[in-house]
């Protein structure tokens, strides 16, 4: 009995039919950086040729015309909450995989907030079987903000080590009380010890922080951040090793400003990768995922290939998916044909060799047969459809003033805080000199 | 009690004198691939900041002038062969830190052709307490060629597995029997598989091999290669996202090829690692060590960032080294100072934040006190000096002729080849139309 890699040996060599042969493309290829002519030889889903066209000393059993288009590496996203989509992981996967995007490395911090292990494990298993391939690193702050929340779980270390045994589980995410790591509390020092005592990377999120609290915060053992604006910022996280993760979400955008340093050093930092963080289901739609976040980077002046590069194969790389992120011989064949570099719409996706979405569609249909048992609990039921009036805070009886928590968002989407505001007017009415959009817990 | 690390996060912040600070020197950034004026802060052996000069906020016990010199990290060979130097492990280390090699990855593969695993031990143990950082690659093809050698152990998927258990030893060595690879010989896919059930990295040697055979390598799990010369393979192997060694040894040198290559692509691709393979002490006396591999690579093309870049950060992270290969927080202080980064000549090499060489010269002396035990056993006792007669054959009692194994080499040193030859002539010579340069078996 010959395991898969036999037989993709003997397929590279000609020995066996290859599945398919996808030809005339211009490959772009993220190690050179180059881009030619080849053709690509597909069996099992595994990329076993690469080469000039007409080359491949073998046979294949079908073929399929690339109309000449570029071919380039199922692009990764290298930091996603699926939650803020607002849909279920399979109607997620068929939202971005039109889009280019194959992998996705998920922080399933949302789902873990309401109902903690379990929401992990279903975010892991309502994804087993999507063309999408989904990673998942392990909810570091769970709750977000302890205190400030009502959350459905409390993770230490024990759960971030159990959650590191489970397959697919492949580093701890965000570490978003950076205060907390550089100060070396105990609940910080131990989550991250749980990580480093498995050698996974440790993801990070460090707005604003620079100097002598950046440098602090690598050595304790966080090495990417996706929290960065200005040119200064991102420019210091680069020079200092940390991992980058250009981002483009629903709230804000970095890769114009990684785009101008791109261009300006001349070359494509190793440590660069792409992310989408937060994206609402109306933006995905409308403006895409990963190969959103390709077009800022080529519009801010990175060169597409070197675009390519940071959302494919330095995004694997970061993540130690060593079998992913490029068209090379014994890579997944996840790939990307797109009619021009620049515009970058990608036209066709292949996921594990398959044909899966063409002209933004998906060719097929995700939804499991049966939905995920927690899928149909904890839903939300309302007395009648929401109304304005259901918005307003109202003072607890016989009191006419109240303390509630803000989370005042800046009109400029640049930075968000948190603070305690008196809140002294009458039914869900506040004072003028507040910002106009705030989120308010009570 | 505070862990290292939760020191150095405090010395990073300022909170505790910084043992000294490196100040006054260019910094090659192997990141970004800039160069510019810079400070490192060390402490306990790990870098703890680094910044522009003078502005670190906190105090640091001692500073060190650099004198404007260029700092770059400690180079990386990612592959070796100690033996082939002819000294011991530490007297291998006197002679490559002063040329500015503060990481090795060794494959002990002659020692152990001769005892076996206890060879392999013999090397971790006599390189545990140098400055040099040396890693091992379990031996995957010992003997080397069976049937034509009187070796001292067979390795098997036993042994390899046994060696993959064992501290410091990361990876695969070169797996030199390609043709047992691709055709899936049992004892190459046993060993082979081996190293792919611990999902280490895999080394490869694979002379002038292209196209089939190529993805067929690569798809068994062999990742890397240092035997191309040609343009033309280097660039494909390249392209097929092979880890390509760009190799200065005492036989043969590809780094003018690599050099031209980069310098058409305009970019250094990520899979460029640097190595020196077997070195004559001669050599490494007169020529330098990984030193000497980057000065090649400069003279023939590549820019001296990126080729240190290749012999550093790229080394390191092909080896899953990654508190290795760069002057960032965080990271290891392996530092050299070159004064000229194209004569490339290194002059102080800082191990782990110590000043271990300068000018050329070891500050220290790396004898162990007591000589490990398989140092005074199996030695070389000869009755006499050897004399011309040692190396005369002689035919059997009562033989004219017999059939001998030879090695030939030829002249360019391009490629060797094993053959069986009749050796028909008296005693100790041969046809004159024979190569001058042969090795014989017999």
């Amino acid at each position: 009995m010959q395991s898969a890699r036999q037989r993709q040996v003997e397929a590279a060599r000609g020995l066996r039919p290859l599945d398919w042969v996808l030809e005339n493309i211009q490959l772009v290829n993220v190690y050179t950086q180059e881009v030619y002519p080849a053709e690509i030889g597909i069996f099992e889903g595994m990329i076993a040729h690469v080469g000039p066209p007409g080359c491949f000393a073998g046979s294949a059993a079908r073929r399929y015309d690339g109309r000449g288009q570029y071919a380039l590496p199922g692009l990764v996203d290298s930091h996603v909450h699926i939650e803020s989509s607002m849909m279920s992981p399979a109607a997620f996967a068929e939202a971005v995989i039109p889009r280019g995007t194959t992998t996705v490395v998920v922080d399933p911090h949302e789902i873990a907030n309401v109902v903690g292990l379990r929401g992990v494990r279903y975010m892991l298993e309502a994804t087993a079987d999507l063309p999408l391939r989904v990673y998942a690193q392990a909810p570091s702050c769970v709750p977000a903000v302890p205190g400030l929340e009502t959350a459905g779980a409390a993770f230490g270390p024990a759960e971030i080590r159990e959650m590191l045994t489970w397959e697919r589980v492949i580093g701890l995410a965000e570490v978003m009380n950076y205060v907390g790591v550089i100060q070396q509390d105990a609940l910080m020092s131990g989550v991250v010890g749980a990580a480093l005592e498995k050698g996974v990377p440790i993801s990070g999120h460090a707005p604003g922080m620079l100097n002598e609290a950046l440098s602090a915060y690598l050595i304790a053992g966080i090495s990417s951040d996706h929290e960065s604006y200005t040119a200064e910022e991102l420019w210091q996280k680069l020079r200092a090793g940390m991992t980058v993760e250009g981002r483009v979400s629903s709230f804000l955008e970095s890769m114009t400003a990684v785009g101008g340093i791109v261009r300006q050093l001349g070359a494509l930092p190793s440590n660069l990768v792409l992310c989408t963080d937060d994206i609402f289901p109306e933006d995905l739609a409308r403006h895409g995922h990963v190969d959103r976040v390709v077009r800022l980077g080529i519009a801010g002046g990175m060169t597409p290939v070197q675009a390519v590069c940071a959302g494919s194969l330095q995004g694997a790389l970061r993540h130690r998916l060593h079998h992913l992120g490029a068209l090379a011989p014994g890579k997944a064949a996840d790939i990307v044909l797109v009619p021009d570099l620049t515009a970058f719409v990608p036209d066709e996706v292949f996921c594990g060799g398959q044909l899966t979405a063409r002209q933004g569609k998906m060719l097929m249909d995700l939804r499991p047969a049966q939905p995920h048992p927690l899928e149909s609990e904890n839903t939300v039921h309302l007395p009648h459809p929401p109304c304005r009036e259901d918005f307003l805070l109202a003072a607890r009886p016989g009191r006419t003033e109240e303390q509630v928590h803000v989370l005042v968002v800046s009109p400029s989407l640049q930075r968000s805080l948190e603070t305690r505001a008196a809140w002294c007017c009458g039914r869900g009415r506040w004072p003028a000199r507040w910002p106009t959009t705030v989120t308010i817990w009570w």
